[in-house]
């Protein structure tokens, strides 16, 4: 997969490149299978099939019903669809959601276009290691509050967010919880029943599935709007012709993904760990976020006085890839408003990089990258 | 690609397998150069650059700008997209769009869902060949008007619209014209300017590309409000990790077909024209559509006296695989509304088949099928 790669690659949070099992799996679909799944034809049928068996895969995974899996392009649609598609459906009942300051922009735009429609939006706080305040959400809640959006995990530093605990204040208050786990799937045990979840984003990229596929996760008797319009594709819920082998590459992507949870999140555990430990030798730096309430993959370091475009530039230069957070506003002058929310100084912020591993990083990449920094930073201090 | 195959495919319009020049340029961005394009890194200037090259492509195709060329995941979001979005932004201008009854579901349950949020949709009428009325359009225009849409070619009948005129239309009384081109992009040419065209969609699996890919098109200085919300991909207009290889594979389709466009239209109208002919000769026969305004590969026929499902069984179990009109109303018991638009009888709109062609056609299965055809219609009637 990965082997003769000249680059270090500490970046999966961005994406992944796909598994080869996977993109195996996916080969028949592209110009042999490539019948359209609609068709009411006998040359559909493995299509359809190969659907269907994607489908219960993900229903597998996540603990939900098949027909509650809704197959999107991608996290983003799958928020926008979340949350447009639930404040338009119950825009009779109220106009106010919940989220938190530190959500991705896929959720924290799509709430400013509804603020644009007349909606009101409160953005629950976290305390410094990005945990959302749940007390604050309970007081939130009025007899006008149609959706709590809350994430699973955070996309830059790694915090796992009191999911079945928003569930069960959801639940109580009988408003609908929509969680973004775009980070969470394929990396961290994900069970909707048991954690109260009624609608849930995911996105095969991240866990090693192709780009340009997703699911919305919706409990039946959910009320929603349709947001893609057109054919009766997905039990006429979502139109648009089935992107069948990124259909077939999410539901292989996921079952492996599962299949190796275990055993990989003690190895990247460990490895992330060992930096972090070796990481804050170096003078001057702190941890983002919570050393153990975070993603196996993900490490998020303040290099104080150093800034992180300097320092992402020196890393690349020597053939390590990381980032400052988010793809999705890479090349922003902003810094980063999940770091501005743990409370950091804007200062802080933009010294601040994300490190995230992935399943083909290995020690020895942590160990060079490790040297890396430390020559890196002594660099630049001295300089 | 499709030669070892068992079945003899004339369901083009649905879907096409994805062309293995296509297939051969895409696989290096599924696993090799994976990097998110959004990332500042090295890994990912490779990534970046493919995605331009792509969208020079689209661009010299239809003839815009490259910055005018919006990746989205296919036709149904171009669709929602340029309707939905025109909606909303110039909401304070006006409510009034004007479609055709004949566009494709994208369009027409896009324009009943915007009817539920309060805009009022002019369905302008089509005659006998499915042309829609310029007149009609015309007189529909009100100081309300802040779109019209109008497709570029039916999927279900092949006709051609007539764009420039309806461009032309639009430009004097100051109103932005979209059209659906899914049908038309690879097929014929399409010039955006000649034509006068605002926003134009188009999807890649209709001309042997892969699926979940599409283009919607808008020409600089045109008002749309965003539809997916997230992060800054698509100069911050259309959000979500941009589905490389699929990009890069839309825009390899889209070259392909444009340099074989001459010799292969040709090709194509010669079997259709045959084809056209010889099933013409069996009793009971019309066809459906204009004889000479049509998609080149399109064919519609009305089998007078024979159930159009009946008549989809029996080629299908002869290995021939036909379909009623749009994949996606497939499976609906409801005639179609392209043909009932042209003022067919429900009866004869559930006796009809479309017949559509493409690169892989041969005349040996053109003539296979006539064969069946008529053996099975005499079956049937003598039954």
């Amino acid at each position: 997969m990965n082997e003769n790669k000249k680059i270090i690659y500490l970046d999966y949070s961005a994406t992944t490149p796909i598994d080869k099992e996977v993109l195996d799996e996916m080969q028949p679909y592209f110009s042999e299978f490539y019948g359209n799944p609609s068709s009411v034809s006998e040359f559909s049928k493995e299509v359809k099939m190969a659907i269907d068996v994607a489908r219960g895969k993900v229903s597998e995974a996540i603990n939900c019903k098949r027909e509650e899996v809704f197959f999107t392009s991608g996290g983003t649609e799958s928020d926008n669809w979340a949350l447009i598609g639930t404040a338009i459906a119950k825009r009779e009942k109220g106009n106010h959601i919940i989220t938190s300051t530190i959500e991705h922009p896929a959720i924290l735009n799509t709430c400013r276009y509804l603020e644009k429609l007349g909606f009101k939006i409160t953005y629950a706080p976290v305390d410094k290691y990005g945990i959302v305040n749940l007390e604050y959400i309970k007081r939130a809640i009025t007899t006008k509050t149609i959706l709590v959006s809350v994430m699973f995990a955070n996309n830059e530093i790694g915090s796992i967010e009191p999911i079945r605990e928003i569930g069960e204040i959801c639940k109580n208050n009988n408003i609908v919880f929509h969680t973004d786990a775009v980070q969470a799937i394929g990396h961290v045990p994900v069970d909707v029943e048991e954690l109260k979840i009624d609608m849930l984003s995911m996105s095969a990229h991240k866990f090693y599935g192709p780009k340009g596929i997703g699911v919305l996760y919706i409990k039946k008797g959910i009320k929603i709007d349709n947001y893609l319009h057109g054919g009766e594709q997905e039990r006429a819920k979502r139109a648009g012709t089935e992107n069948t082998a990124a259909i077939v590459g999410l539901g292989k992507a996921i079952e492996k993904s599962n299949l190796d949870m275990p055993n990989e999140n003690i190895r990247l555990i460990g490895l992330r760990d060992r930096f972090i430990q070796e990481v804050l030798k170096i003078k001057d730096t702190e941890l983002n976020g919570d050393m153990n309430n975070r993603l196996p993959g993900n490490v998020n370091i303040c290099f104080n006085g150093v800034e992180a475009e300097t320092l992402l530039m020196a890393l690349d230069l020597r053939g390590i890839c990381a980032s400052v957070g988010s793809a999705c506003s890479a090349g922003s002058l902003e810094p980063s408003h999940v770091l501005m929310s743990l409370g950091l100084s804007e200062k802080k912020a933009k010294s601040s990089i994300r490190f995230s591993f992935g399943k083909w990083t290995t020690e020895e990449e942590i160990n060079y990258t490790i040297t890396m920094l430390k020559d890196i930073i002594n660099n630049i201090k001295e300089g």
